[in-house]
């Protein structure tokens, strides 16, 4: 297979992006490229955005990472797939010889590739990727809905490490696109979910969804808590905010024995109250991407329903429109998941 | 069985203890009554002598709770135990109602009454405490040795939450009395120890043990661990600093998915460097005093000489000079535990 001329959005600094004509790479031994499908934008791609992120991606840069595709072509050796059919990747490629790696822990291997970040993404109608990082969905998911799989698998990473059991009580501090699918997937295992949020908006998503709210800037949110647990307080908190109150709620809400689940991203080094820790036992459980089964449990969690996708999924754009699809989704006060449709929809 | 006169010190307020003649307490029906042969000085009394616990004790208290001695009496329906046998009591009397204690965690029952502070405690001939406390000792323990097995079981409580493998790499994060005796059954457990610790005291004891030790006020502690772990840092950390550079430490030396044990009272709330939890899915484990098995795994370690209980005890008193012997402690730099011998030493 020789490159094609396709279509690709490039990241070219301050805000832009340009949608220009590029040679396709064609798959080496062990690779393979996917027809892209869909490609949700990330929290991280915002950043880019912002430019936040520009000493380590670059000026021209494919972004790109919440993906849905169909195999176009596979290089030697690739046998676990087959083009033609439905896939997501896993988008992240490990070296398999750092600390981390040796202990079997390679979705935080000490050198990690992250693909539409070092790598280029799928913002582009062919993406050729390590084929190891590929899952093959089930013929009859609705490739939109599939872009969600790579969020929804942060989501069963974290569910899955707070080893959540039936029936326990579960408080999700904030409701942005992450608190929201953690709430759905925490629900489906069998959780009883309340969701923290201040953002008006995304509370009433969040109630629209049948979760039950609370909003602390106008509630007691440990009072709450207790109430609905008879003074137990939650089993499982995810700290999915990013900032110093829900820090200090995380505890406060926690039952004895809690196990607190981080899954925001801490950029200052917030003041926590460890007593609570030593005096009732909690555990504080980082939790960052993915592992394969986490990607598994996502696809079905995804193909049963129990991720009301349409409703996360608030508006679609053409890859031609990606400007204005960021640009639109950094003032927007109510979206909760953007789709660039990249490719073939069905 | 009737009250006997008894000697008993009592805490007066403001760093003095007196030592007078009392009646014992005769056990009622679930109640054992022992006669105590040696009682440690902990921390926690060492907290009383300084007044911080008034409120909470009041200011006519026996206190005292890492103890030994021999069963004197029971009451009605105590079977587990017969008098003449050699006992400890895990000092915890919970209350059976509360969210903790119907999930099962009743060392941290959210009603818990800490024996020797919230009640009469073993800086007394005759201690009467419910039966449910009490650990029987093998005949041919050594009595000054076993009031060594409550700060032990705090050590192997905290080395079970940890889950520690053998073959594992440990930081200890601060080398006094509770930091030591963690090292010691780490090491038990199969753990390469490193004791990280300021006081030059205390280094040398840690050395004297057998121990690699650091100084961080000395050393690189990060460029140290590092180089003894191939760059993949601790498996296992336990913070027994409780101080804010050893809570800078212990996410500094972990390795990926470490484990860090909060064994320390922080009572500031310390900043915390919660970015490297989410990065490299750190787990912190909160882990307060002991479970019975805790108990039981501490009478075997004990037993068996893993822990060198004679550089432990530094100094033992009779009763009549409790008050020389806490005014030594507060001032000794070179102190690990100290014992008072309240009874029969056989």
């Amino acid at each position: 297979m020789t490159g094609q001329t396709i279509s690709a959005a490039f990241y070219r600094g301050d805000k832009s992006f340009v949608v220009e004509d590029t040679q396709s790479v064609p798959p080496r031994p062990g690779q393979a490229t996917i027809r892209v499908a869909y490609c949700g934008i990330c929290g991280t791609d915002m950043h880019v955005y912002h430019g936040n992120m520009d000493a380590r991606i670059g000026l021209n840069r494919v972004i790109g990472h919440e993906m849905s595709g169909i195999v176009e072509a596979v290089g030697d050796g690739v046998d676990m797939v087959t083009p033609g059919q439905k896939v997501v990747v896993r988008p992240l490629d490990h070296c398999g010889n750092c600390p981390a790696c040796r202990r079997g822990h390679r979705h935080i291997c000490q050198n990690l590739k992250f693909l539409g970040l070092d790598t280029d993404g799928a913002m582009q109608e062919l993406w050729t990727v390590p084929a190891h990082t590929l899952h093959v969905l089930p013929d009859d998911l609705r490739m939109d809905h599939a872009a969600l799989i790579e969020p929804i698998a942060v989501a069963c990473h974290d569910v899955r490490l707070s080893a959540l059991q039936p029936g326990e009580d579960v408080v999700v501090i904030g409701g942005g696109p992450i608190g929201i699918l953690v709430a759905m997937v925490a629900r489906d295992a069998g959780g009883d979910v309340v969701i923290s949020e201040v953002n008006p908006n995304r509370l009433a998503i969040a109630k629209k969804l049948g979760f039950d709210t609370i909003n602390p800037t106008e509630a007691d949110i440990v009072g709450t808590i207790n109430a609905l647990t008879r003074d137990k307080g939650a089993d499982v908190v995810f700290e999915v905010s990013g900032k110093q109150p829900g820090v200090d709620a995380m505890t406060a809400v926690a039952a004895t024995r809690a196990r607190i689940v981080m899954v925001a991203i801490h950029a200052k080094k917030p003041q926590i109250d460890l007593f609570q820790f030593f005096w009732r036992e909690l555990q504080l459980i980082g939790a960052r991407v993915y592992e394969p089964e986490d990607y598994e449990k996502a696809v079905s969690v995804v193909a049963s329903g129990a991720v009301a996708a349409d409703v996360v999924i608030t508006d679609v754009s053409p890859l031609s429109d990606i400007q204005a699809a960021f640009d639109a989704l950094d003032r927007s006060p109510t979206a909760m998941k953007s789709l660039i449709k990249v490719g073939p929809s069905s």
